[in-house]
Parts: C-alpha cells; sequence; structure tokens
C-alpha cells in the first residue's frame, strides 16, 4: 500500500468520480476561531466518498474475473459506492445489508441496480451469507475498508485537499477525517504524506464508538462495546483494520470523538452556512473543527464530511438546532 | 451590455467568486425522462448567485466613488451578495430590507458587516429612505438586475455552464433559470449565445408570479398584480427590468411557471438526490426540469439551484416531501 497505488487510482478514476470543491464561510471561521474549509464528499456520486473507493476496486479487476460481478457488505454508504462501480462497468453486484440500515440508503442501492441480500443482524451471520453467495456464483468480494484498492481510491480525496489548499497557499493545516474502519483517513493521510507533509490528519468518531482513538493511544487495536446505538451509522465499525490502522498509527495525530448532538448542530451549520446536506457520521470531523477548538492547533483545519445519506426524520432532529 | 462585459466581470472575478461545479443524478434523470445537470449557484459565497453580480458591481465602480461606499435594496439574497462585496472592498454597505424579510437573511446580511435598515412594506416608502441616507453620506446605488455590471457578473454563471457542458460533450440544451427581475437569466443568455449558441435559455417562475413568461408572451413589459404571498420570496420581482427584458425577448424561450408545492418538492429531491440545500425560490428551475417535462424539449436540461438560504421552518416543510 504506497502512495502509486493512489496515483493510478487517481488515474483510473478520472472522468469518472467528482472532484468536489473545497468550500468554506466567515461565519464557520468565527467560530471556530480559526480558519475552516469543508472537502464535501455529500457531493460526490452516491452521496459520499465511498463511490472513489469502490470505483477503484472494482476498475481494478481483472476483466475475466469482474465479469462475473462483485459483493459486498454495507449498512449504506459503500453499498451504494459499490453498487454504482458495478452499474457503470456493466457487472453485477449484491450487497448485503442489516434489515435496519437507513431506508434511503437500503432504496438507493436497490435502485442503482444491485441485488440487496437483507439480514438480521440479532439472528443471522452475513458472512455465512455472503460465503455461500458468493461461492455459487463466483463473486469478488469488495471489502469496505481494509483492501488496498479502496484505501487507493479513497486517497485520491487527499490528493485533492494538497492540490486544492496549495491553490489558497495552504501548506499547514490540521485534516479531520470522519472515521470509521479507517479506509478514508489512511488513504488521505498516504495522500497528504507525499503532497502536504506538513499537514497532519486526525481521525474524528462518535464518543463511544472511539476505536481508532483508543488504538492509536493504546499502539494497538482497539475493539468497540457496541456496533449500535449511535446516530452516526456510517462510521460505527468494529475496529481499525489491519491494513489501516498501521498507516494511521505511523502518520497520524491524535483522535477526536464528538457527541451526537455535536454531530447534529455540525449538520445545521453545514445547512445554514455551507449549504450542505451532512449524514451524522458525516458530519462529525465539522463538529470537532466548530465545537473541539481546544483539542486542536495551527489556524487552519480542513474537516471532510464524508457523506449526505440521511433520511428526513433525521434530518429534521438536526435542523432543531438551525 | 454585451459578451464583453461579462468577460471583463470575469476577470474581476477570478479568486473571489467560487466556480460552482455541474451535478448530476441518475435518479433525477429518471424523474425527468432525461438527462439533467444542476448547476447549483447555493454553493456561491453568500449562498446565492447574487455574489457574483455584487462582486461585479462593487469592483467595477471608480476606488474614489467606491470608498464612500454602497447601498442596496434587497429582501435578502442581493443584500448579501453585496454586503460581501462591500466587506471585502472594505468599504461599507447600507442595505434597505423589508422587515419581513426571511430572519436568516437579515441576520446574515449584518453578520457580512452591512447596516442593515429595516422598513415596513405596508407604510413606509423605501426609495424615499433610501434616497435620503445615499445623498446624506454619497453612496452609490447597486440595484439588484437593471443594472449592467450586476447582469455582467451573474452572466459569468453562464460562461461555466458553458465551459463545464461542452467538458461533457454536450452543446444542445435547455438551461432553465430561476427567474426574479431577470438578471441571472440575461446574464446567462448573452453568456450562452456566445458560448453555447445551441443551447436556450428558459426562465421559470412561480405561478401567479409570472411577469416574466407573461411579458415574453406579449412582447411587451407585464406586472405581478401582487408582491407577496409566494414562498419563493427570492424571485418574487415586480416586472422584468428595462434592461433585461430585451435581452430576455431576444434570446429566451417561452417562461414556466411551477407551483408552490411543486418547489418545495425539487427541494426535497436536491435534499435527497444532490445533497444540497436549495430555497424555495432557488428550486422552480429544478421544479420544472423534474415535473414539467411535456413543456421541454431534447433531451438534455440543466437547471439552475439559484439560492439556499432558507430558514429551517420552511426547509422542514420541503422535507415532508422527502
Amino acid at each position: 500500500m504506497n502512495i502509486d497505488m493512489i496515483h493510478a487510482a487517481a488515474d483510473r478514476l478520472k472522468g469518472h468520480v467528482r472532484r468536489t470543491p473545497l468550500l468554506s464561510s466567515p461565519f464557520l471561521d468565527d467560530i471556530a476561531g480559526r480558519r475552516v474549509f469543508v472537502k464535501p464528499e455529500c457531493l460526490q456520486h452516491t452521496g459520499s466518498f465511498k463511490f472513489r473507493g469502490g470505483w477503484s476496486a472494482v476498475s481494478a479487476l481483472d476483466p475475466e474475473v469482474r465479469k462475473s460481478g462483485v459483493i459486498a457488505f454495507s449498512s449504506g454508504n459503500h453499498a451504494q459506492g459499490v453498487a454504482l462501480a458495478a452499474q457503470l462497468h456493466s457487472v453485477p453486484a449484491v450487497i448485503i445489508m442489516p434489515s435496519d440500515a437507513p431506508a434511503m440508503k437500503i432504496d438507493n442501492t436497490r435502485a442503482l441496480g444491485a441485488e440487496v441480500v437483507l439480514y438480521d443482524r440479532a439472528t443471522e451471520d452475513r458472512d455465512e451469507i455472503g460465503d455461500r453467495i458468493s461461492s455459487d456464483r463466483g463473486l469478488t468480494l469488495i471489502k469496505p475498508f481494509d483492501e488496498p484498492q479502496v484505501v487507493a481510491g479513497q486517497g485520491t480525496c487527499g490528493l485533492e485537499i494538497a492540490e486544492q489548499a496549495a491553490e489558497l497557499g495552504i501548506t499547514e493545516a490540521e485534516v479531520l477525517v470522519c472515521c470509521g474502519g479507517g479506509g478514508l483517513t489512511s488513504g488521505i493521510a498516504l495522500a497528504l504524506e507525499a503532497h502536504a507533509p506538513a499537514m497532519t490528519v486526525r481521525p474524528v468518531e462518535p464518543e463511544g464508538f472511539d476505536d481508532v482513538k483508543r488504538s492509536l493511544q493504546a499502539g494497538s487495536i482497539q475493539r468497540n462495546a457496541a456496533l449500535s446505538g449511535n446516530i452516526c451509522d456510517a462510521i460505527v465499525t468494529p475496529a481499525p483494520g489491519h491494513l489501516t490502522f498501521p498507516i494511521m498509527q505511523r502518520l497520524c495525530g491524535a483522535g477526536l470523538s464528538v457527541t451526537e448532538d455535536e454531530a447534529l448542530r455540525a449538520m445545521a451549520h453545514a445547512f445554514a452556512r455551507l449549504k450542505l446536506v451532512a449524514e451524522p457520521g458525516g458530519a462529525v470531523a465539522l463538529a470537532a473543527a466548530l465545537f473541539r477548538a481546544k483539542e486542536l492547533t495551527g489556524d487552519t483545519v480542513i474537516a471532510t464530511i464524508s457523506g449526505g445519506n440521511v433520511d428526513a426524520p433525521m434530518y429534521a432532529r438536526a435542523l432543531d438546532f438551525a
């Protein structure tokens, strides 16, 4: 896993993946007490950065292998990213999703042409279901983060951050990344190591589901006690990956964590100040930028908004803070 | 008023005004029955295209004249556009706003450093108030649409549409523009006449406030019967301008109009499919693209989202359609 793979992914993604802008608002700067830039991956195809990794992985497959199709496990954003990447490559996709995933994410995955197989998190073994389907049909598993071509795809977001910041004359910053298993975080960290070495990536998670923060503190992979019970569904994962953790350990600063209310308030600020729809898990980095100023250093922070796939009732909760 | 002024405005705007992306979603294509592209000026500084015209006009003033300051009449988006343009030029701005303008727009205008003077639409004469203040202080009036440098600034949005469409191989399209007094509409029409002559601009208005549509039909300027009573406050204006109407008459196709519910439904689709916050008046063009397919021609439509400055309670009404 190295920067050359990210460059190669960028070549494969060109013309297919959206170059999202780098946005700002003087109102956010005032709240944060420093300059805040936002990288809105909610504007990416399928509404999250996951399309980068999905396209990267599907496009890297041998065409003979690819034509049998792909399979993924996902509560939603990786599902949509892989589904669209497969659809655009004209190959089948099967997505194994928990039956309690947000309705919008299940509907969208189906609408993007994938076959969705739902399972009950409490009573069924998703791995068993997935193994059976993929061996029956010869499907290739696209893992959500612990897969080099997926990390390479997410890293292209970091290439854009480095370029866009340089255009603004910015070379030093803390780069806050919404962090689940660490695919986006480690990909951006590798890209910045090569192209903006004075920037430091800091993973941001929901309080109580801060496995990456604790793993970085402990120097070894720590797991979350629970896998549900937080509105930031997109970034609640069991533990950092075996591929992603060593990269984060080598390159990232300390992790940060924010409350559910802080995530909702950040969504309200994205609504009012940036005119962007963020989902709870996609808003944790902006929340840290705005509300955890004392835990940050330097005069510039760049926050990813990693996704915007949120149902209307949850969004209404955020609007109560607007 | 000609294309050279738009090119000159683009030079003055460079590095100050955001180049907004051109977005799309397969879900919107399905609803519309043709390819739909969206130009999201809600992502522009101050949350609407008005910053283009504001910057263009303020930057075109003689520095000696400019330093005394500027004044504008506006219910909100022009107010914010002029306020930020003045602030960034370090000159004072006075904005005359109706006391019933959306709270967010009044608050933001003040926060952008402008002196806001509120008046009661029913009992006070805004022109009398404005004349008194500007003659006392030597302020220059920046009109919202019937001013060549403002139209030139809005026209830069058309330059970007022509470039971005060409990059996608698109040269023919109907370009739907949210239309109040016609500043954005006529500016885009002039830009496309020069750079994408096979595209046709079509103004879109709220039903019952379709002065431009009726003016184009009649071949002469028609006025709206009322100036309030529609949620699309940003684009409810008395009549097309004396500068803008002849341009629209020469270059535009027939006008379209949509209902308030259609505007709210379009806002819900922008939320769900594009992760963009649109205000009601900023969503009428997308509404026409999605719900008035029979009134359109060709296989491609480009819809502006002209602004996203909407209060949370109004946005909650749109979410009911999501």
